[in-house]
Order: C-alpha cells, then structure tokens, then sequence
C-alpha cells in the first residue's frame, strides 16, 4: 500500500568510532535506502534514545507525509510495520464515522458512528452558524463538539479492537464546507453570506496535536471547491473516480443538501442546492431518521399496506427510503393522482385527520397531504438538478454511463420506487447505483494511496460550479417535475409503460 | 534581504460573486504573484477572519522558511513589511548570548546575554551531563533551564526596544553539540562517551512552540558535524566564509575547548580539543571571567606591573587576555625563564606565597607558578592544534592567508603577547584576524541569507573530522611548545628576533 503514511523496519549499524554518525543520520541514511527522503520531528528525535540502543538499533519507523514531504513521527522497538494503521473520518453534521484501517491490507478493521455534538447548538448547519457568528468562545465549543464527537469514536474504536489513536499515524477527514471550518475553529458564516467566499478550503495536512486529534502524524481535510461543494463532494468523487471515465456519469450525494457532479476525464460540471431534509425524514410529520423504529419498505398489497419496520419492532415513523415506497405504491396503486392527491375514495386507509387527508402508513402513523407536497418539491429538485445539469453540460440522458446516488438515502432507497415517483431519472436500473457513504470511502482512499493527493488537485482542477439559484430556468423545470412521476411522461418511458400494464391488469381483473 | 524570514504587504482584491476564491486561496495566489509558494499555517488561517474583511483585504503575511518551503504564519492589519524582526541566539555553555535583528536592514537592534542557568547543574558541561544522565527530570530541568536563559535575554530586549519575541518570525541558535542536545531535551551523554556518536546534528527547523520559544514561527538550530565540532564550529565558518576562500584560512575557536579549521573553497579539516578553561580565567587561582575587576591587560614597565582593570576598579582577579599579557611581559622582561619558571631574583615582585611562587600582578593579587604551568600547558595545547592541522594537511604556515581567532578570547588578547608566549603562530599580524563571536554572527548571516543553508550543507560536506586525541605524535609536539615561546626557535622568528633586540637594549643600558 502506498499511502500516506509508512512503517518501515529498519536495521541499522550500530556506531562505532569509525563510523560514529548520528542516530538522526543513521534513520535518515537508512530511509534513504529504502527510497525515502524524510525529515525527523522533535518528538521523534526525543525517541531516539535509549530505544535505539536497548533495541540494538532494529527499529521501525512511523512516517506521515505532511504535505510536501515526509516526517518521522515515532520510533518503535522491533519490528512493528504490520501493526500500520490509519483513521479516516467521515464528519457530517448529523452523523460523525470513522473507520479504523489496517494500512497493510486496506482492510477496514472497526467503524464507529455517533451522532455530531454539535447538535447541542443547533440541528440545522446555519443555526449552528448564527450560533457561532462572532463569538470566540461558542466557535471554540463548536470546533471542540466536533473534536469531542471525533474523539468519542476513537474511544468505541479502542474498546471494539484495543488499537489507540497514538498507535494510529494519519487521520484523513471529510466533510463538508462548515464542518471544517468548525473543525478548525473558523468562522463559518462566510458560507452561507453572499458573495460565498470561505476561509479556508485547502487547509492539507494539519499537525494531529493541534487539532486535538491524538494520531501520531496529521490530519488532513479534504478540500473543498467551493461554499456549497465541500470536501465531502470532492471524497466521494475520489472514491467513485468519475473523472477517470471515459464516458459521462452523474455523482449525486442527496442528504439535507443535494450535491450533484457530472461528467467524465474531460469535465466536472457541478451544482448544488437544497434537497430538502425530507430525505431525512425531516419536515414529514412522522419522519424520522433510518434508525430503529423506522419504516423503510412499503408495499401495497390487495389494497393492504405492508411495511417493513427497521429492527422489526413496533413502527415509530418513517424515514426517507420508506417514503420512497410509500409515494411510489400509493401512486401505482391509484390512492394518490399524478398530482400527488390522495383520493380518498379509493382506501379506507385514507381518511381524514385534524382537517387534512392522510395515510395511515402503519398502526396509528399517518402520512399527510401536505407531507406528500413537501416530499414532492424535494423529488422534483432533486430530479431537476440532474436535468438542469445535463441541459447545461449539452448531454442527453442517454449518454450517461452511470448515475451514482451516494449517501444513506441513495443506499437504502429503492431504485424502482425512486423511479417511479420521478425522483430518480428512468435509465436503466444497472446504471443506477448507490455506493453508500462516498465521503468515508474517499477519506479511506487516500489514506490508503497517496496518490489521490494528485487525483484531488485535479478534480479541484476540472469542477466547474453552476449556481442553481441563480437560473430562472431551473423553478420552470421543477415545476414540471412536481408530478408524478413527470408532466412529461416521455421522460419516464418505463414508469409509464410499468402503469399502462398494471391499468391493463386492472381491467382485465375488473372483467 | 533574502533571508529565512519575510514579511510581504498584499493588496487583494474583496471577495464578490464572480471571484469568490477562498481567502486561503487569495493569500496563497497573492504570495505566488510575489513568486513565492506557500502553505499557511493553522494559526494564520485562524486570523483570516475579521482580519481580512475589516482592514479591506491589504494585509502583511508573515512567512517563515520551515526547512522545504515557505509558511504563512502570522497575517497583520496594513502595510506592517517594515516591522521585520527575527533573533539569533549563541547558545554557550556559559554564556547565552541573543540579538534582536532588523530583517529589513540586518542592523542588530539589541542584544542581550546572560549566564547559562544550566550553571546551576553544573559549571562545566560534563557535570550537567552526568547529572541528566538516564533521568528525563533532569534532563527536563537542563532544557528548561537553557530555554529560560533564552527567554530571559528575549524579556531584556523587549525591555530595551519594546519589541516582543511574538513579533520576531524566526530565531535561530548555534550552539555546540551538548548544548543543543540540551535545548531539545535530548540525552548528551553521547557526546562524551565512545564512540561518539550523538543523537542529533541535523535537527534543522522546529516550531518555536515546541521547543518552548515564543517566536511566531521557527527555531533553526545550526547543525554539527561531529561531537566535538558542533553547530557553533559550522555557524562560525558561516560567519568567516573561509570554505569561500581561494586560498589556506584557518579559524580557531577558542574558549573552554578549542575547535581548528583550516582550509579554503577545496577541503576543510577540523580538530577539537580541550584547551584548557585556562583561557577563560579558569584553574588560575585568581582567574576570572572578562567582567568588571578583571585584569586585561598587563604591562610591565621600570620593574613595575602595570595591570587595566575592566570598569577602572579595583582588580578583583585576571582574565585570559590579562594572563597572555602577563605571561609575555614576565618572559619578555626575564622574570621567567624560557620554561616559564618564575625568577625571584629578577624582581621584589616575586615572593613565595604559601610554599609557592607567585607574582604580584596587581595590589594583593598573585599569580602563583602552579598558575603559570597550568597556561603553559594550555597555550601549547593551543598552537599544537594548529601545527598538527598544518602537518595534517600537508600546508606550511606562510601558506596560510589568514588566521581567525574567534570567540571572546580571541578578541581581548593581544596578538603581539599572544605570539610572544607561543600560543598564535608567529605570521604577519594583520593575518591574524580576532572576528569575535563568529558563533552568533553565523546565527545573524543564516537569518537574514536563506542561501546560507545552502552553503552549510557544503561546509558540513567538506568537513573532515581528526581526532586529536586519537594521535602520538600530538603529545610530542605539545611538550615542543610547552617553553617559552616554544623549543624551536626557529618557529618564532620575530619573538626571537624582538628578544635578541631587547637583550641587546639591556646590555646597552647595562654599559
């Protein structure tokens, strides 16, 4: 593996008065052999003594490439180059993972996710901003909740596998423009505040021990292309490498936010916008999180409504993937028009609540009409980015190779449901694919090849961004794609033959 | 001036929608239009905000040579380029010396020393070791301890010209082998002990903050090429540039111990040994430290000793360059002999003091023949080291351009007494050169000419290290020049030559 971050076992000549270089010199001459031009840190120096001596100078190098060349970072007696190993962290602001990496195998060897702490300060990412704007000392709780929560996995990661952050020498983060500048302790209203310039994006590699993150090297950020696209964006597409395709493909990671990225080895033509947190779960009267209690499957069966609840207990609400279903069935099976109307004659299941229609989902949950409308502005969005973007980049549906929808909802949403409410455009479903959490792949990846550092520069490079908001356009095209699944149902050639036939077997059942 | 350090004014353009580059990234391509690439540190991308908006984006960056690149580390409000400081610290044994320097015109601004307070573990650097030997407290307390003489000199010179260490980017130290091995909190046990090999003579750039210095950006601790040639020796010839001459130099460093180069653009081939604290008032009884009280200069004149007392006082004892004057004016007026015995019979002012002789060089102050035997000892050990270079390196004396006499000695003594008693080669005394202390002024050079670090590397390729220690024929050649001014005349024409001249004065005023 050649990533950013070596062990290597050295077996070095003691000293003797003919030849009495310096432990230093010996480390740095013994690296050299190996191919390896370093420089040794402070604290490395200070290890020099009396290992090298009570170890008969057999020792193993810790080296973590620091941006622009290698640093020795520790000496260990032996030889302990099996025992390499990173973190990478994927920092979102609802979610923080890291993963632990064996960087012999590039085997993930643990995984720990809890919830951001910065939570306490605000749900919303701006809320968290305003939070912060222009007090030293609630960016300073904010910078340290994020730490915290880093911190906290690292915790559940020693006690799962018994490997300490020390014994660990890089850690690589993504996330998105706010969250590293929290992470950093930088103001980040300049996110969100015309004209959009951040402070930092291409903050590199940071020393571990100022961040406050206890690995033996550095952190590195992923850099971000701009306010909206992060380093989250330029991770994932690290991880799905559409900028090595030949061919045209889309790279969408939907969540609170849609970041969507198409195109090949020749561009990257890039949006962003607000997907709307109905993804999450958010808004839905009964929305909730993909956790425990949640439903994630539907289907509608002899006019029965079956749903899949995740941990198969009583159901508690719904998140984003069983909205999904439960759209895509309600609008197959006729209980909602092309305009998303519940129709009230067709289930007893649909019935009044507090003055609004609704769906009863599960026992006691219901799904409401004005739920429906809000999840609709959100599909149509979504759907409209990636048809705004292809009109803009002159390319037809037709020509895209692969359509990768990352993040949670992509993963656990059923692509046919997505389809059928228009969510998703109508391609080949083999071209549709949900690599899951991008941002922590992308983050393992350069952990793992150093040479992503060049494959970053030149996405950086390529990407293009197109403001969404900024086009009169794109509201005309979302207006269109608030129904169901389209006003223009030559967009969905399968959905609509899907509904030609199920209306076929309707009639032929009728007879 | 092209130093490790700069400070350059940048007038960027605000932030709007069209060019909303990152304020990294306006710093960063704001330098490159200057010509100079660079990464900015934590700290400064902390300062980014309000900074930047407030002062209207005209800013001064700070940016400190880290030993591949350059690294913004500090960004002020306005034009501050003229504001420009970085200190140089020789770093002794005994004394430490520091200079507050303007980086715009090289003027040193200040400078500040005082007693290394590692004295208190030990006034010679052997005990200091054996005390910190294999206890990190110790060893924590002899670092601290040469910080805090640091920081006392930093405090001085803020007292003097209001100028913090916070404003200065760099400070860079030379010091010999222990003592660096100290400033670091490394182990220097190896320094003394076979075979010699110690544990760091590279340590190149450090943060000032982990090394405990309150400078915005680095500390650059001049490398060493051996144990007893360390970073003192290669700041030295920085300074004297003798690796630059066409022709033979020679630079003699000597204090507690005497470090010898000679050499020219082609070769260099250095020495140590232990000259002898002799020569800074040590072992004499009555010796003293060049302050106030001491006698530096001696002359006798009608059989009377005339002593200068440094500060006009009263004498209080006799520092090296008075011991030099003294020893040549007794040997020159005949009260010793040319085996440096004292002659009672000569003058009333020799007198048995307590079983011994002894010279009364000033009012109730003596200089005993114990003393006298001690600095023969020393000053044949002194020009043994150079005669042995000159055999080593196959170069007669009249080959040599010039000698320097670096060092606090070497710039009291007298030349003409120095080449009297035998200690200096007796050549032509405008080439031999007394620079002072070459030790900080190589530790000034390196901070205002980056290109200097260049020239170490050169310097510490071309370094040959001979052990003096390590060779017979050096015992034999000291006992040749333990007389007055040395057993074979021949060496010390004009000292002969001056004697037989003033033999011939006396037995004119004697008819």
């Amino acid at each position: 593996m050649k990533g950013i971050s070596r062990k290597i076992y050295l077996e070095l000549d003691e000293p003797t008065e003919e030849d009495n270089r310096s432990g230093q010199m010996r480390i740095i001459e013994g690296l050299r052999a190996e191919g390896i031009e370093a420089r040794m840190s402070l604290a490395s120096l200070k290890e020099l003594y009396p290992l090298c001596e009570t170890e008969g100078w057999k020792v193993t190098v810790s080296l973590a490439w620091e941006g622009s060349g290698w640093m020795v970072t520790r000496l260990e007696a032996g030889d302990t180059s099996a025992k390499h190993y990173g973190l990478a962290t994927d920092l979102g602001s609802t979610t923080v993972v890291t993963r632990l990496v064996d960087c012999c195998t590039g085997q993930v060897l643990a995984e720990s996710g809890h919830y951001n702490r910065q939570i306490a300060y605000g749900t919303d990412i701006l809320t968290r901003i305003f939070y912060c704007k222009d007090s030293p000392e609630a960016l300073e709780k904010m910078r340290s909740a994020a730490v915290d929560t880093i911190l906290e996995n690292l915790k559940e990661i020693e006690e799962t596998v018994g490997i300490r952050p020390e014994e660990c020498i890089q850690m690589t983060v993504s996330g998105n423009t706010t969250m590293v500048h929290f992470l950093l302790g930088l103001d980040a209203f300049c996110v969100f505040a015309a004209p959009y310039a951040v402070w930092a994006d291409q903050p590199g590699f940071l020393k571990g021990i100022e961040i406050g993150i206890p690995v033996n090297g550095y952190v590195f950020c992923y850099p971000g292309k701009s306010n909206y696209l992060g380093g989250d964006i330029t991770s994932g597409l690290a991880a799905v490498k559409i900028y090595k395709e030949e061919e045209l493909c889309i790279f969408f990671d939907i969540g609170t936010n849609g970041e969507l990225v198409i195109g090949n080895r020749e561009f990257l033509l890039c949006g962003a916008g607000a997907a709307g947190p109905a993804l999450e779960g958010g808004v839905v009267r009964t929305g909730m999180r993909a956790v425990k209690g949640a439903v994630d499957r539907v289907r509608i069966e002899n006019g029965e409504i079956h749903s899949h609840v995740l941990g198969e207990g009583k159901a508690e609400g719904i998140c984003g993937s069983g909205i999904v279903d439960l759209l895509a069935e309600l609008f197959k099976n006729g209980w909602i028009d092309l305009r998303g109307k519940l129709e009230p004659e067709k289930s007893p299941l649909i019935e009044r609540q507090g003055g609004s229609l609704a769906v009863e989902y599960a026992p006691g949950l219901f799904f409401f009409q004005e739920d429906i409308d809000e999840f609709l502005r959100t599909k149509a969005a979504a759907y409209t980015m990636v048809e705004y973007m292809l009109m803009e980049s002159g390319v037809s549906l037709d020509e895209i190779l692969k359509v990768y929808v990352s993040g949670a909802f992509g993963k656990h949403v059923s692509k046919e449901s997505a389809v059928t409410i228009g969510m998703y455009p109508d391609i080949d479903r083999t071209r549709l694919i949900s690599p899951g959490n991008t941002s922590l792949d992308g983050a393992v990846e350069v952990l793992l090849d150093k040479s992503i550092l060049d494959e970053i520069d030149e996405i950086l490079d390529k990407m293009v961004y197109i403001q969404f908001g900024a086009v009169e356009d794109f509201l005309q095209m979302m207006t269109a794609a608030l129904a169901l699944p389209h006003t223009d149902l030559e967009k969905f050639p399968s959905v609509t033959e899907m509904l030609a036939r199920r209306r076929q077997m309707d009639m032929e059942e009728g007879d």
